[in-house]
This record gives C-alpha cells, structure tokens and sequence, in this order.
C-alpha cells in the first residue's frame, strides 16, 4: 500500500487532526485576534453573543439528530450527555441558559436574544449548514464533524483570560466557558476513539478528516458574517440586529 | 362557527382521542386476543418478542427525532426522559435491556434478537413508517403520534395478569411492561397537554386526531405481519424467523 492508501494509525490520525485544526480552526480568525487583544467594543461583542446565541440554540438539535441516527444504546448512552449539558435538568441549567446570561451581561435583554430575530443570514447559513451535515452527510461523518472540540479548551482558556483582562464587565458572566472545559475533553475523548474503531478503511478516515475541516469552515464562516457586518466594512444585512454603543 | 370547525375543548378532544383507541389500538388485534386468552404457542411468542424488538430498538431513535425538531429547551428536557428510559444509564437498564430479557424468556438467543435479522418485513415497513412520521409530518403530528401512551396502561396491566396466568415461564420478565405502567402516564400527560395548547385551530386538531390514526394503524399492521406469518396461514418471508416449537 502506498503511503495515501494505507491506513492511519491511531497517532497518525490525531495528527492529521491537530493540522487541520492549526489550520482552519477559528482560533486565527481575525474576529477572534481582536476580541483578544482587547479591540472589540461592547456593541461588537454583543452582535457576537446575539449571533452565537443561535448556534449555540441548535447544538442540542443537531446532537438529537445524531442520537436518531444510532442503532447502538451504548453509543446513544454516551451522545445523550451532550444534550444535557446544552439544556440542563431544569430552566436556567445548561449551556444555553449560559449562554443567555453571557449574553445579558453584553447589555442584550433576553428578548433579543432567545428569539434570534437579529442574527445575520450568514451565521443562519452556516449554522443550519451544520445540521445538514450531521443530518444527510454518513454517520461516520456527522460524528467526527465534533473533532474540532479538540482544539476548544485552549481557545477557550485564552477567552476566559482575555475577556477578564480586557471587558471586565462581562467576566462574571463566563459559566459556559468554564463548564466546556471539562465536558469538551469527555465529549472527545468518546468521539475519537469511537471514529477511529469505526472508520475501517483510509477512505473512511480521509472524510472524518473532510467532516473535521467542513465544521472548522462552519465556524469561521460565522465570524466572517460577524466581522462583515460589524467590523469592516460594517453592513449588517437588512433586519440584522445594529450596534447601538452605550 | 359550526360543529365541523369549532374548536374542540380539552375534554371534547380528549373524547375524541378516547373513541379513536377504542376502535382502532390493537388491544383489539386477534393476535392480542389469542396471547391474553394463552392460546398462543411458544414460539408464537417467541415470533412476537423478536419482531417487537425492532420496534422497541428504534423508539429512541424515533424520540431523538422529535427531540433534534425542538427549538425549545424546556421542551427537550421533558422529552429526553423517554429516551433515558429506553436506554437506561449504562447497559443492561432501561426498556429494551428488559425487553431483550423477556425475549430471552422466551427462549430466544441474544444475538437472535439484537441483530434484528429474522425480522419480518411488515413489521420493519411499519416501524420505519413511524420514524417517517414524527421526521417528516408536521412537528403537532409527530408528537400527538405518542398518544397511544393513553391506552397502553389499561392493555398492559391485563396483558401482565395473562401473561403470568397463561405462560408462567415468561412471568419473571416483565419488568418492561412493569415500568411501562409509570411512564406512559407521565408521558402521556405531557404530551396531552403541549399538543392541546399547540393545536390552536379545528384544522390542527384534526391532524393531531389523525397522528394518532396512523400511530394505531401502525401497531395494528405489526400484529397483522406477525399473524399471518406465524398464525395463519403460517407463512413467514423468506429469510424470516422460524418457529421451532420446543
């Protein structure tokens, strides 16, 4: 076998993944270097936190739809975790309701923000390109479109300390962050070595790699929504939520 | 506005869905009357444990539908339970752990039944025709489907008695039907009253009568698959499971 058919070792594979990740995972998105250096004012970190709102609204969806797809209740057992941790036990649990008080601590009122009025068509796209992809894509596919949580606790860490450095205002309200950098590794470390069993042939492993870089695309394309609209040259879409700064 | 289209109170829609189970769940279905009258053989039951396997395998994969439809956390929340229950917390709990173990009452292998692959073919159309169902309806019909949770108690309480009367060999597995009789409650109640408070017009009543239709229509074909191959004439498909009497 030659070196583009063989298949990857389970080391060869992670990898693959870390390149990918140091190469198109949000973390180099200029929105993200402003943000953490200190640049963004209140109205551009609240158009972030209205638009990331309706991502954050569809994880447990798309999570659902994966969990539809599995035949296996020991796979199933394992998945159902992630929409717990999105929609908690009860009201003002879970990662969306973090979200929101994220959110409300940008100066947003949970009325423009639970019902995603403002969020520009772009993230919409990208976002529902997400549940597309988890929805029609293989299974083998939809699962590994999760890989680029192998990159988010240290995206993560660095927000955490940036946002606290630079926008104290909104370093109380950081919950979500800190809850996803212990559920993050477990979601993972599940993940991985459930695609690595899974994908039988380099071909396989070849389209967990193109999941990986098509989800990385869905993340970034929703920062270049974001810095079009509200950075430069700053034209949020006709109905799109508009920045009123204090 | 006249009786055709005025809108149904609670209790009149209640009545309706009343008349709806007592003319077309399939408490009624000969198969039913032959199992509660213990005139079934052995490997009748037997036949009847494997192939409702496959229906019992995709009732969480049928709840993770509806769940992944739901823009509403609070939502979710109550309906994730149904999918805890049939998978359980780790292996060997929840509804289809224990309806491997009545199948296993039977005298049926595990690997008989997990594979799924005596499986008649009427009874595979018929529970993919529900998964089509709550994925391709509307989202009021996909959860009014569940609404013969209203009729189940009353047919699994005498169904335990006969079971137990008839077959006493199977009398110590049925934890299934024993949880059944506590949830089914729960979530029926539920449901009953999202579906009632989301169907605001006659119209949409209507639909969620009609769900329920359908939802019986497709119990109903799974016990006329197992009748007719196993009962009479007796003509399982080919490929299909066969009945060794012991």
């Amino acid at each position: 076998m030659s070196a583009d058919t063989a298949i990857l070792s389970a080391e060869e594979f992670r990898a693959r993944l870390q390149e990918i990740g140091e190469e198109r995972y949000h973390h180099r998105h200029p929105f993200h270097l402003r943000m953490h250096e200190g640049q963004l004012t209140r109205g551009q970190l609240q158009a972030w936190a209205l638009n990331r709102f309706y991502y954050q609204s569809r994880i447990p969806m798309k999570d659902a739809i994966i969990l539809s797809r599995s035949e296996d209740p020991e796979f199933r057992r394992a998945w159902r975790k992630r929409i717990l941790d999105h929609d908690g036990n009860s009201a003002g649990e879970g990662g969306i309701a973090k979200w929101l008080r994220l959110a409300e601590a940008t100066g947003l009122t949970r009325g423009q923000v639970t019902g995603c009025e403002g969020v520009l068509p772009g993230t919409r796209f990208a976002v529902d390109a997400y549940l597309d992809l988890v929805r029609n894509r293989t299974f083998l596919e939809a699962v590994a479109s999760s890989f680029t949580e192998l990159f988010s606790p240290t995206l993560i860490s660095l927000r955490m300390e940036r946002l606290k450095e630079h926008y104290p205002w909104i370093g109380g309200a950081l919950d979500y962050f800190q809850a996803r950098l212990t559920q993050a590794p477990e979601d993972i470390d599940f993940a991985f070595h459930w695609v690595y069993q899974a994908a039988k042939t380099r071909p396989e492993q070849e389209a967990a790699l193109n999941a990986l870089r098509r989800k990385c695309d869905i993340l970034w394309a929703q920062l270049d929504a974001l810095y079009y609209a509200y950075v430069q040259p700053g034209w949020p879409s006709p109905g799109a939520f508009q920045i009123k700064e204090p």
